[in-house]
């Protein structure tokens, strides 16, 4: 089952065995209820506020602003549900961005009929939001500004820090998704300054079903379930001590070994970034050049289905993805590639090739060697291609197709 | 760290070992997100719908049925808001039990602000409601009613099937919380004719981390989590592949061997009904006599403490619970056991015991023989036994100190 390569650590890492030898004494004799006062429970208890630590450490965070949750769409929907109605009172205006993900943007039509109302900031060609725009767009009933750290299709960071201190100049809260950003560049809270912040142990060789919405001691928040005093009644329901005990111990990994990690993720990054142009003309990178998540390469492979491509690519042991995981079964072209301005008809040929610690030059290797004989294959039975090689606008009759589709 | 007897599998199973060798490479090689349109994400993608087979057969579902969530708080959670929220233009009252479980019964306060009424039924000194009373309670704008299954802190089962009927003939959904039930007792889904129903993993030894709605096909249901296509958009974020796995190879064991574990659930704890009597004086054992979950014994032991009990035991390496494990932190006395009447100062000295289908006569024979001299011990202590002794009543002094903990 396990592909040869893979390159798709943006949807998934595997678990560092050192993690999952952590886990296992409490997926087997240590399996007490943390609640539960006897000392199999209190022993639970003690490996999760362990873990808190670690996972505070990661960020630079005090642990007791670590809220324990099962995803960082949960995450999302807590911080941004989660502050939007707890902050009511103080005023119903919501700042995000055009390309932030789905469990952001789907929450605004449930909070438009609670009687909130959103301004969605645009972005550049390189995907960054602007920042006098960003302060321009804050009004008197402003309470949050919810802009994700980075972004996993193009690898844009964003400047938080400058936009954390344009949220407080204006009382305003901050909120970023962090779930692209952590584990690929080093994140500290404090430094920062922001007032929530989204990540997954699932972006640092941490298992699924533990995520982590940081919140700022002193903000308030209403919780989505209710019920019952763990995270201090802020999420409650009883903890996945496994998979927490796991997340702290890949925190901690994580928090060694990360300088490393970047520097061989950028390496193997700029190999693909200097070979794939010469073997394949036509190739479109997204997102910004040089502020970008280290080992997230993003193109578009032009007059190719970013399907087709993965599904060849999938046959050869190398595994990648085309657009974000969450948007993939939709058919329907990145609504990130569409905000910076990619057309339609080019978007729907992205390749996203998101590295990982244990990628090798050999896996480089590979990719370089299958991808081109693909692409060939691929154009040679595309009308597109054929198009552009008589020297024909390739794009021109996917017009109305183009306008069609953005109704959807 | 592993008690010799464990008797708390109400707050925690231990997962069953071929469980977790069904889980394990999911935590290894297996570790693609289900959304990922590459073999490695379409091997979990089709690992999850098996686990949906699996846990729909264990209540005799369809699997469209299943809604996966992280644990049984969140599911009661996504019943009551979701089904609130949905239905709000049929109607805005809801009916509740007394003793729900408090991820049930704290949602009242955030429902009332969105503009929903709640009638609280009260229940017998066996702790069942009266289905009369629920008849009369169901308003023309009554929407939904919430009545657990079961309930682990007495083991009362409930008429969940006439329930299900008087609600229907109304018009009104039925929601029933079978965190306590599933596992115990064989679960009928079509049987009850339940509209949505609540359980988890850890209740049949399964992992921590999994849980489920069972949601009635064609029910409508607002979100909690909004942002993604995972099942079916009702509860978006990326799958906890490896937990979900498990759940349901959990359920395809229990639904085997239930019947089994029903015999010597019930066998064990017949020995505890007939023999801790005759070693212990005043025992007040709670819930139905005979309308009980297999396996829970339910009892207070006058003039002593029930956390002082539990802290004994677990010297001895007894592990038991007092009162639920979400309220043991609170040191208030159980709500559940307050609204079947116990008395304040007996319910404090809640003892429950959750027989687990591991347990042994060796375990049973280990209780019986610890139990007695350490209540002897605490009794010994115990002012309130002193006054029992010179035959004077012994709560009595207490009614000032019972008013002044109502008040909490």
């Amino acid at each position: 089952m396990s592909p040869v390569c893979y390159f798709d650590h943006a949807n998934a890492t595997p678990i560092n065995p050192e993690v999952l030898e952590a886990m296992m004494p409490f997926l087997k004799q240590n399996f007490g209820n943390p609640s539960s006062l006897h000392r199999l429970g209190q022993y639970a208890r003690q490996a999760i506020e362990t873990a808190r630590q670690q996972t505070a450490r990661l960020i630079n965070a005090p642990p007791d602003a670590i809220i324990f949750t099962a995803s960082a769409s949960e995450s999302n929907n807590l911080a941004l549900k989660g502050l939007a109605l707890a902050y009511r009172a103080k005023g119903n205006h919501i700042i995000l961005s055009a390309i932030e993900h789905i469990s952001i943007l789907e929450q605004t039509k449930s909070l438009k009929r609670l009687g909130f109302e959103f301004t969605i900031l645009d972005v550049d060609q390189y995907g960054k939001i602007n920042l006098r725009q960003l302060a321009q767009a804050i009004k008197p009933n402003t309470i949050l500004v919810s802009i994700m750290h980075a972004n996993y299709e193009i690898g844009t960071i964003q400047p938080v820090k400058e936009i954390a201190a344009i949220c407080h100049e204006k009382n305003v809260l901050f909120h970023s998704d962090g779930t692209a950003a952590i584990g690929r560049i080093p994140v500290d809270s404090k430094e920062i300054d922001v007032d929530a912040y989204t990540f997954s142990a699932q972006s640092f060789y941490g298992p699924k079903g533990a995520a982590v919405l940081y919140l700022k001691p002193g903000t308030r928040l209403t919780p989505l379930i209710e019920g019952g005093f763990q995270e201090r009644g802020r999420r409650p329901g009883t903890e996945n001590v496994a998979a927490i005990v796991g997340m702290g111990k890949a925190a901690e990994i994580c928090h060694r070994h990360l300088p490393t990690w970047i520097q061989h993720l950028n390496r193997l990054a700029q190999r693909l970034y200097h070979e794939l142009p010469t073997r394949i003309e036509r190739l479109v990178f997204t997102g910004h050049p040089t502020e970008r998540l280290p080992g997230v390469v993003s193109l578009c492979v032009e007059f190719v289905e970013g399907e087709a491509l993965l599904l060849s690519l999938d046959e050869e042991g190398i595994a990648v993805a085309s657009g974000s995981a969450c948007s993939a079964r939709t058919l329907k072209a990145s609504h990130v590639l569409l905000a910076i301005g990619i057309p339609h008809a080019i978007a729907q040929s992205s390749l996203l090739l998101t590295l990982g610690k244990d990628n090798s030059d050999d896996n480089i290797n590979l990719l370089l060697d299958r991808l081109p004989p693909i692409v060939q294959r691929l154009r040679s039975i595309s009308p597109l291609y054929a198009r552009y090689l008589r020297g024909e606008n390739p794009y021109e009759f996917k017009t109305g197709h183009t306008h069609q589709d953005k109704e959807n």
